[in-house]
């Protein structure tokens, strides 16, 4: 069976493993990289049905220890609530700091668990094996972890490298249709920030071949997450690029409670928002709103109806990405090139109200 | 006015003042060292009413913005709980990653709001200001951080080095009498496992004179906490030594439900106990366990009655030091000469056992 590595070179070395039908084998990319032979394996409800004995057979079949902590699916179990069930869990199972935590799922299992990977007795090892398309082209690679506050998403984590990633692409056959649609969010923005082919590879495609070609279009995402993450790993600069479309995306999903509207979407209109914005102040090519129109409509994510951007402007007040009455607003100014302007506080939303 | 000056290369180079009343100074001693000019202030109750104001008013008069948040004082205080209304509060606040907070008072503060300062926004910069003789000594070096489980504490933590430490000595004036015998056990520690200066020292003074020698006791403590921690900043190795008497120490602690002793005396019983079993099986001088005793009780630590080794046994299973299946065991040899001991859990319950 073949596979594709991509090697991340963080402040810890550790490879991402992409193929179809490689969960199987997951004791085979593990036992090399990590000493421990006890695992805590992190997953929801939904991926635990389908996928947990899969991975856990190929541990155990090894000699491995492994005990599964599955919490109920959706962001609002990335809550210290379950968290602190979580810890619980670890302390009754005598997890130790030799052992290692596995996150099994998408980016609320990745986030939450990684984050406890972080802060367990001071950091343990922990493994990725991201199960939806947006874990496996965005939160699996660059160690943020986090939980939310009632204030707000992702306003708690830690900087956790994983010891490996592990993506089976033949997990993105049982991802619902919603879930495929959220991920293409943010393989949009990769080619926008960062990469035309992929985005003419995009406008040349549909819904309906991406896991087909997901194998293709994860290794391109990943290796350009990486290239931006190993230039700034501790997100002082370039990394910031990665937030393309994400502090109005983030006051979008905020304001519809993050239950209305899946992330790719928020990113979406994000996109969709600042760029018709810099469009109308040349801060781009003409018709880059509407080529990024025309690919997001391909892929189920354009929409008619943005909320009011004065509403939004209120909720970036709040958002983690402003700095000392600025925010940094990333502007993409052709198809693969993006850069970060800084703008004041009053100065954004001014601009925001130019739409 | 004097002040000592304790430099510290950990993974970010700072430094820690000790002084009498540099309190007053704050700012002075800030201001050069961070950016922010706006601070969250950490505290408990008692302290709050005695120190707050001292280091706001250094700060508002140098032109810097100030929200104090203090909490109940006392252990019970390093929960989740209580973490999660400092994170609201900084939300309410609008604190940033580029503001600061500032931990004013001992232990369980500095614990509390430097994991805060770890985790919340994934990390913003952070100051210790300890008022107690333990939190000076001890919990300002090292970048350890930690909250408390129900399943036991310090079980969740970061490292988080600070940006500066201030410790005024004036303050341990009004340190209850049981807190600085609480913070005389450390120094105690820190004598036996590196210092027969210090420890000869402890054993010509008294309870009474160690206000009076504090800013020389400090800064000798912090030295050798320094030296070791700069060997071993992630607590892989050599760092294991600070855990002299800790690791039955904390299972006296657990063993009273963190209420009927306080930590220097459970770390006073957990080096009595440790070093009675290695005299009798001559893995130090002879004499040595009397020695201690006879430092210990000048300071008001010594106990005749210590809680069965079969229950502490059992509480140190659940302890985090322990690593698969073995525990390291510090054992001092003689005084200012320590060492760590690889043991299978079995030997160590054994090895408890020949007491």
């Amino acid at each position: 069976m073949n596979y594709r590595t991509v090697t991340v070179n963080a402040s810890k070395k550790y490879d991402i493993y992409i193929g179809k039908g490689i969960l199987g084998r997951a004791a085979e990319f593990i036992l090399p990289v990590v000493k421990s032979r006890r695992f805590a394996l992190v997953t929801d409800d939904n991926v635990d049905g389908l996928y947990s004995d899969i991975v856990c057979d190929s541990l155990e079949n090894a000699g491995c220890e492994v005990c599964v902590f599955a919490f109920p699916h959706g962001e609002a179990s990335k809550s210290h609530s379950v968290l602190l069930n979580l810890y619980s869990f670890l302390c009754r199972n005598h997890i130790t700091r030799s052992d290692c935590i596995i996150a099994l799922g998408g980016g609320v299992v990745g986030d939450l668990s990684g984050y406890a990977a972080a802060t367990f007795l001071r950091g343990l090892e922990f493994i990725q094996i991201p199960t939806s398309l947006l874990a496996q082209v965005d939160s699996s690679v660059g160690g943020k972890t986090a939980v939310d506050l009632p204030e707000g998403k992702n306003l708690v984590g830690a900087f956790k490298q994983p010891a490996l990633v592990i993506c089976d692409t033949d997990t993105l056959k049982t991802l619902p249709r919603e879930f495929l649609i959220d991920g293409m969010g943010e393989v949009v923005k990769y080619g926008m920030i960062r990469s035309l082919p992929l985005f003419e590879q995009l406008e040349k495609g549909s819904l309906e071949n991406v896991t087909e070609l997901a194998e293709d279009i994860v290794e391109q995402c990943v290796s350009i997450k990486r290239d931006i993450v190993e230039a700034d790993e501790f997100d002082r600069g370039e990394r910031m690029l990665l937030n393309f479309g994400h502090t109005l995306g983030h006051s979008i999903e905020q304001h519809f409670n993050y239950t209305g509207i899946t992330h790719g979407k928020a990113v979406a209109q994000g996109m969709m928002l600042i760029t018709s914005i810099a469009e109308k102040k040349a801060m781009c090519v003409k018709g880059l709103y509407e080529r990024l129109c025309g690919c997001l409509k391909r892929y189920g994510l354009y929409s008619e109806s943005i909320p009011d951007v004065k509403i939004l402007a209120e909720a970036c007040l709040n958002d983690k990405k402003r700095e000392d009455g600025y925010m940094n607003v990333i502007i993409c100014a052709e198809v693969g090139r993006s850069s970060a302007v800084k703008m004041k506080m009053d100065d954004f939303e001014a601009f925001l109200r130019k739409r």
